[in-house]
């Protein structure tokens, strides 16, 4: 199974022919888009995108980002295998999420070009590099085929905001996502929460967000009244900020980047 | 096979995540996308979609419909056997016009948690229920050990317009969607006019929408002029008005509930 | 292996229902989207959207185009066997490309409705014809089967705007295409250029489009500045105008058909 996240929307036709490549290579290869709608050259989204996504796939499954700014650049082109899954990136960062959640059991560069479709255009390694290799994978083409193995602290490191306790003892978080929904996904989860203010109850938290405060988290979205604001713990783990049957993003007027802060009712 | 219909977009990875579900539970699944762009929490929308899809796949096939604004709340799933086809759905009524359409061999509250990925989110059973059990579905897990039986009268009913002959004759209807082509397809069906009006040729029926008059129905687009307005039967046997290489949304400036009424031609 | 291109858009089930139709008649098909967001009734981006990516597919793959405002009147709708591909398609133009780009095999219109679903509407071909008939040809159906053969020039044919030298001995090109990222796609390749200049160097180019001059091709995006113009021989061998890290498109305030053209710079 071969899944793809891109910037390449789906008005174009490059997915597709990323797909016919794909299956050139590994007719019986099952392809799965994760989205194509990352912003355009937005490494951060997409190393969210595959991390909230990745463990949901069999095991073996094969990971293709293709978010690459530097293509046709000196930039390297990586393959990782990590906790029973491989992922095909360029060495941008954005794979950064995923390898701190894991352990690593091999990265390679992919510098192999008996591999490659050729020649190679100097803006769609999509469809010329990350498509027939990860056919190639797909067909069971041993990793350290690809090129030269590296250390995992070589590979490009993105620095991506995370939450921490200020001064004044609340937590400082930021919106990392907005959704289709408008819900506003932070990047503070419960272990977070839990470290900072220890056993305290979900009743017990504040959530404040630009001019908005909210007092606890909600079960789901229908504790809220119609058209409120709320928090919940979202899929993913971590706090979103959500309007039931509406958008928290319009309601707030807050979006990626926005600052969330959280403070624990002290019931001494 | 299995369908699937939501109102997640495919911006969000939530739909890529879906399918890893099935697939780790069903490698073999092969997976349709009817929809992910239903509005969000529109659960009429998506009722219209699946009625006018699900009998065009083979018997057999799974249809999966997430549109779930009570998600996490005490609202039922309920899984639906009827006409050879497997229904999966929030029980809100998401599954009104197909339950009409057909004689139902079997409803099932979807509870046994034995089927669910765990531990269950409060705001995504799409990852957490309905893919997982659409999995063991299409494994071949009889519909009957997801649940409790429920009678078809005791599903949630969605009331939704229906047309109807005024006190003056005419038929008074609605348009129930607008698709991409700025088509305003209404819920005026052709077995309806005759029952109505007996039968009448479409030359002598009237269409009004708005201001707008047309007279007849046409046999394809392109009988009327280039950028000009025309009533046509459309693909699911209602009546559509169109523009012919144009959106009749824009040039009427009508849309989703927009009335639209009949008359005939008294030709005595 | 089939796949499709349409105007259909992903918000409506009508591409759910073709894929329906084609898994119903052969459900060991795989499917392929190569692009649905198509403009309405926009035939030339579906020109050079199939002309692009068909190569890229495994021979024997059934290419089907439903770009189709002509649906229910007497255009005809044609069956193309050539380079060891299938294509399906309204005669309206939309194959002009391809079938300029290799030998044809064999053309046939699709008339023998034993392979259509029944009834035909007059409205969605795409679900009552194109999709069965790619069903029987992915099955094994012999493509003469389907109605009568006929001479490729017989076929209709779409005047796209081609690449000429000018008087004043610069090359006319013109936009064919701006993509998600705001490249503005031309219809000047390699090729004409060196038929034009002969053996000119990449440097020695200069590249004009509204107000905007740029000296040189680019070997990639990141050879120019950040948010900086540049021009780049693109992945289908077009020259194409990018902005590195943006949008052409917006940089230039250009569009597809506006005008770009190319001189070389004289050493002597």
């Amino acid at each position: 199974m071969i899944t793809l996240i891109s910037d390449f929307g789906t008005s174009d036709p490059y997915v597709g022919i990323m797909k016919g490549v794909i299956l050139s290579k590994d007719p019986s290869a099952v392809i799965v888009d994760i989205t194509h709608e990352i912003a355009p050259q937005d490494v951060a989204e997409a190393a969210y995108a595959i991390y909230s996504a990745y463990r949901y796939f069999p095991p073996g499954s094969i990971h293709v980002l293709v978010v690459d700014p530097g293509v046709g650049s000196h930039r390297a082109i990586i393959a990782v295998s990590m906790a029973g899954y491989y992922f095909l990136a360029p060495d941008n960062g954005v794979l950064s999420l995923v390898l701190e959640s894991g352990n690593v059991d091999f990265i390679t560069t992919v510098e192999n070009d008996s591999y490659f479709l050729k020649p190679v255009s100097r803006t769609f390694h999509g469809r010329d590099i990350f498509a027939p290799v990860a056919g190639h994978l797909s067909n069971g083409l041993p990793i350290d085929r690809l090129g030269s193995e590296i250390k995992t602290d070589n590979a490009v490191h993105l620095e991506l905001p995370m939450p921490y306790q200020s001064q004044t003892g609340e937590i400082a978080g930021t919106v990392i996502n907005v959704d289709r929904f408008g819900n506003l996904i932070t990047n503070i989860d419960h272990p977070f929460i839990q470290k900072t203010f220890g056993l305290v109850s979900e009743r017990d938290l504040n959530i404040s967000i630009g001019t908005h405060q909210i007092a606890g988290l909600s079960a789901c979205y229908e504790d809220a009244g119609s058209q409120s604001l709320l928090a919940i713990v979202g899929s993913m783990g971590f706090i979103e900020i959500s309007v039931n049957c509406g958008s928290a993003s319009e309601f707030c007027k807050q979006t990626r980047g926005s600052v969330v802060s959280i403070t624990a009712v002290d019931r001494k």
